[in-house]
């Protein structure tokens, strides 16, 4: 009968739909997909990098703001073009349609706008979403830190575009990352260009998409995609495979002001002559000898409309191919973003940059892997050890005079503990300083100061041990390396 | 016919699993229901906070990890009681069934019995979600940060337990929050207790829920949901509120040890001798003056086996209900959730704090809006100012130059700022110096210096400004407040 097919169809469909409470799932421990976890030596080397990098934005006078991580999904809608397929989307578990935010850009603009904020110089490091395919080998992973630093304002040309890039080469020479460069063009020098080689202005986003490949492809596939997939006739595909094999400076910007093809377009002039006040900015602010003025360089994103960066590692990618790292920061100016948010369409212009941030702890993991580095992932100064048995109620005593002095102190949890497994602990964990205990220095009111690397021991009065301590810890912080 | 209705019954299954694309929705610019933006005030009071909660967890030796933001769905099933329903699940897009963390204890567990781990000392700051109903008053959100240290491994008894509770008393006292006291307990005990009282042992779990309530609820309330929710005899509610009255210290501890009706359940005994241990551990680490034991805190997760903590801020709670903020801190011992995960179900013994870092900022904002205080939201410490038109490329070379030495430093990214509004800037965002150039200025190969509170102004020889800006940013330091 009809109804019988009906509920049967009904159950069928609800279990394409994922319902998988009747099904008995074999439980696997893991994280999901393209996560993971951080361990503390992991953690302790993001967190000397985030604080470097911290310290970069501060000295460039950023806030810092936070946002969900989650937003309504009209927030995100529309913002991607083809990657939208990547968002990961919350369960309707009746309420409001919500979605994993997928860079920090959108919720900014969407902050500015609920807030009507006008201008403002912000950084933000938190966690984005992405169901791509992860590829772990490359470092790419679904869940992943993005590290954002925008200028929000009506401002006059270039100027806070300059300081932008500024920031990237401040933050990649505090890294000590090795040779670096940042790649500058423009999106509407980019657009002029196609529209001077004679590409239709509906695919100047598409073929844009083909261009940003030519860091990772060679041109005769860049073109061919242009050809054969986006069907652009090739002739047109080869005059901008003449553009987009120049880069230069100052003295590139100038030759291409006196190319009639382009001049005649105005948005190409327009561009052009923007690059040029901002590579003057940048030697102003002392970033000229890290730029190079890049016409293959295009960026994915639809939202941006003037400048767009991108630092690219050198080094030894050349001979090693595999582990070539390529952008490691990126970004551009996007004036309408914001007032995609705006009932009256208000623009608030914006540009930043985004440090690559999980690529940048990748070579620092690397490297201090190669080197064998320890990092220590505690910051334990003293460790409190007894000589004999039954002396917890002394340990833990004098535990708390040097907390009470500030001393970062830890002492075996175990009431018994062998003085060798003590001693064994403080040099893994490179503790510089263990305060031993025993009966007779007890009775004579002393303690044992150990240097744990030297393994010297002195015989200090109890009243003495933090002026002791601070000696050691002060000669151990200007004294080694 | 019968495909027409197959395929309308479709469309309607698929509308009702939220299939929102077809509907126009009206666009509202606002995040999640339960969720919020932080400005950089508010980022600004956070990261201070932070700081000093961070610095007593690294005294105690902490390390830091840090889990994906979701996890498998299983991993969190079973785990959270009646909860449960309160997690957040993500759509199923094709691939894992995945959650929200619900907290950051069930991922530490997991994150252990994933690596094998068996000993570790780690806190881990970072948000957890839960679909209740937000009380935004209250301070109550969907998303919000929470604040974990947690000490893994077999030691010896009540050892790691004493260490939390002058974690918590350190960061409490660290963070100037007035008047505080921990509330100790055990689930031993409790159990205990409740045998004793002829609570049948199915019931112990929902009486012990019933007790949880007695910080907010009158005995009279608790005493009815017993008895007329929980199906319990009125003369063994009678009994347990005999107990869930009492409080002290270990004079509390001696008196219950010689009460017959407890000293026959093994239990009881066992976590009397433990809390005697505990309040000797808490005097020797000098945090008796703090602690009680209350033999009405029962908190409500399942997953105790221990000792349980709470602190709660006392202050002007009484005169003030409304704004009263109860508890601030709380946990306890969970020796067997790691196991949950192993195969083996191998234990790795836990206890551990939770901070109730949202509370402690609702009370310290509320503090500093009632002080009017400012907030700092940037550490500029120096503004280039011009005096005149057209001086935009000495500024860059100033600024460039005062980055190059390290200084917190910014400029208008106006063209031509009026000095007026620039030295206003300074004065709104508290900015210590400004550099002020002007042409006569250039000409001599001078700069004026300007503090900005008092309106001082000196001229100092380019080559000694670094020098100069030191000299002031010493003294503010040190000299002011």
């Amino acid at each position: 009968n009809e109804v019988a097919k009906l509920l049967e169809l009904k159950a069928q469909l609800s279990c394409e739909n994922g319902d998988a409470s009747n099904e008995v799932q074999k439980f696997i421990l893991k994280t999901p997909k393209g996560t993971r976890d951080f361990s503390p030596q992991q953690m302790a080397i993001r967190e000397s990098v985030f604080q470097k990098i911290v310290a970069v934005f501060k000295r460039h006078g950023a806030e810092t703001i936070d946002t969900p991580i989650f937003e309504l999904k009209d927030v995100l809608t529309g913002k991607y073009g083809e990657d939208s397929k990547l968002i990961y989307d919350l369960k309707d578990q009746g309420g409001e349609i919500l979605s994993l935010r997928y860079d920090l850009t959108v919720p900014f603009a969407r902050y500015l706008a609920m807030n009507k904020i006008t201008n403002i110089k912000r950084y933000h490091i938190a966690k984005v979403y992405r169901r791509d395919n992860p590829s772990i080998a490359r470092g790419r992973y679904r869940e992943f830190y993005q590290c954002d630093f925008d200028i929000a304002g009506t401002y006059d040309l270039m100027i806070p575009d300059a300081e932008c890039v500024r920031v990237v080469q401040e933050i990649l020479e505090s890294l000590d990352l090795g040779p670096f460069v940042i790649k500058l063009n423009h999106r509407l020098l980019l657009d002029g260009m196609f529209e001077a080689c004679g590409v239709p202005p509906e695919n100047f986003r598409s073929i844009c998409s083909a261009v940003d490949k030519l860091d990772k492809s060679p041109w005769e596939e860049v073109r061919k995609e242009m050809v054969e997939e986006k069907g652009l006739p090739g002739d047109v595909a080869d005059k901008i495979g003449h553009y987009v094999r120049m880069s230069g400076k100052t003295e590139l910007v100038e030759k291409l002001l006196d190319d009639p093809n382009l001049t005649k377009i105005r948005s190409a002039v327009e561009g052009l002559e923007a690059m040029k006040l901002l590579l003057h900015y940048c030697e102003l602010l002392g970033v000229n000898k890290k730029v190079v003025f890049d016409l293959s360089l295009a960026r994915g994103l639809d939202y941006y409309t003037g400048v767009i960066y991108e630092a690219v590692l050198q080094g030894d990618s050349q001979e090693d191919g595999a582990t070539s790292v390529g952008s490691i920061a990126g970004g551009g100016r996007y004036d309408n973003l914001v007032g995609m948010f705006d009932a009256k369409h208000k623009q608030v212009p914006c540009v930043g940059v985004s440090i690559g941030i999980e690529r940048i702890f990748a070579v620092i993991e690397a490297k201090l892997f190669a080197a064998q580095n320890k990092v220590r992932t505690t910051e334990i100064e003293v460790f409190v050890a007894s000589a004999q048995k039954n002396l917890l109620d002394h340990r833990m005593k004098l535990c708390k005079e040097l907390w009470d002095e500030g001393f970062k102190v830890e002492q075996s949890y175990k009431k018994n503990p062998k003085l060798l497994a003590q001693l064994q602990h403080c040099e893994e964990a490179g503790i510089p300083l263990a305060v031993i205990i025993g009966e007779s220095e007890i009775q004579k009111g002393v303690v044992k100061l150990r240097e744990v690397t030297t393994r010297n021991e002195v015989e200090v009065p109890k009243d003495r041990l933090g002026d002791e301590i601070r000696k050691r810890l002060h000669f151990n912080m200007n004294g080694s390396t």
